[in-house]
């Protein structure tokens, strides 16, 4: 038998989200009202980009591709590790909740290593390597919560870029060594739909073999397909469970996608 | 008999050092080497300033006297808490300390208030009200590195600006519950000079008697009085011994001031 963990839940919020003053108040008063350990993670959203443009900055692509040069790198730690980050950790202090704004730089939370790709430049683009869940443990069981943004470090001095998708999931999988893992994954749809046209066909409970199929059928395809492989792989790795939905499934209101084994 | 504490080093850094890259990677060289339990605070720089002109934000002023209003207080969050700590924090890593950096929203480690005064207006200007010693001493006791830069909370949802050499003798006082605390306060001098013309002037020891001598002799007079009234009181709350001086001082190879009871 399984010793029982305490549960632990990581909430991923998206961008667009956080571009609105008031969506991003009303998410986080319902975030702060999670009973238990939990961790946030934040997306960008579009206050970079406007950051840059007000600097003078020009985005660079690379065969198409928009990439992080450096003066884009700066940027985006300036607003996701500084004015997000912290516009995120006052107000969820305001909420009684006490809040700690990370990079994975901070505590070597998350170390990634630079995307190395010989036909393809990224620019300063992380991957994860590891997250420090003992450090991450020591503080949530302080009843400190862990905000995260989506920077990362190499361990050499070097900030890095990172998917916070990917923050969630790899942040997820190193807790479950410690905890009874769920993972919310919250997004502008109301979970993973049958009828991508109809928003009201939330598939409520999706399991791999549910999965598979549904993808043989061309029912579940396109941008879906990464997201919920990312998804398995964490549920594989030990995450309990993964709820994929609107900001609103925090409040238990809404339908969502519930990922099992 | 008084229990023996262990020893915490808290070393403040001025933006003098923030401006310069190559003197900034030596001083976190030096910090990065002191034994021991340590805390750094950092202060901003001309970083900020020059954000804020290429964001075409104009510095306001109010009866002669600048001040933060709100696009400059997101300035300084961006910059202070965003670009300069977190690079702070992955040099700190990759010289092995394990530092992680903070606002005083952070963790609730530091509470203050807006600065009211009927007479003048500061704008998002805080005063230390609390810091959180109970939690810095959880993380340095797991060997973490806190590195705070100077923007603090008031526990409503407001980040605010607040004085680095303020923040540092506060969090020492606060500190000296739990520990034997050195702070270092790292100017662009070499110490307390007797003769403010020639820099090889440094008083080696000052004790409170003999600082109200050279006072009304007025051998110290100008900005060195306040610096000094804020070092006497943290004395006088606890903390036991302040070193003033050039960031060489961390090697030990340079002559400094020491303030003692």
């Amino acid at each position: 038998m399984t010793e029982s963990k305490p549960k632990l839940t990581i909430v991923k919020i998206g961008g667009n989200v956080i571009d609105n003053p008031i969506a991003l108040k009303a998410f986080l008063a319902d975030f702060a009202a999670l009973k238990g350990y939990k961790i946030l993670v934040h997306g960008g959203g579009k206050i970079a980009t406007k950051t840059a443009e007000g600097l003078g900055i020009t985005a660079v692509f690379h065969e198409g591709r928009r990439i992080t040069d450096k003066p884009m790198l700066d940027v985006a730690v300036m607003t996701y590790a500084g004015l997000i980050n912290k516009d995120i950790t006052a107000q969820l202090q305001a909420l009684n909740n006490n809040a700690m704004g990370f990079t994975g730089a901070d505590g070597n939370l998350i170390l990634s290593e630079k995307r190395k790709n010989a036909a393809v430049y990224f620019g300063f683009v992380g991957d994860v390597l590891a997250v420090n869940a003992d450090l991450l443990k020591v503080l949530v069981e302080q009843n400190v919560v862990p905000a995260f943004c989506a920077i990362t470090h190499d361990g050499k001095g070097q900030l890095l870029n990172t998917n916070a998708d990917t923050i969630a999931s790899t942040v997820a999988v190193a807790c479950s060594k410690y905890f009874d893992v769920r993972l919310m994954y919250c997004f502008e749809k109301k979970g993973v739909l049958m009828d991508s046209e109809n928003e009201e066909s939330v598939i409520k409970s999706l399991t791999f073999d549910a999965y598979k199929t549904l993808r043989e059928q061309g029912i579940i395809h396109s941008g879906m397909l990464p997201k919920l492989e990312n998804c398995f792989n964490a549920i594989n790795q030990g995450v309990t469970q993964i709820g994929i939905g609107s900001p609103e499934m925090l409040k238990g209101e809404s339908v969502y996608t519930l990922v099992t084994v």
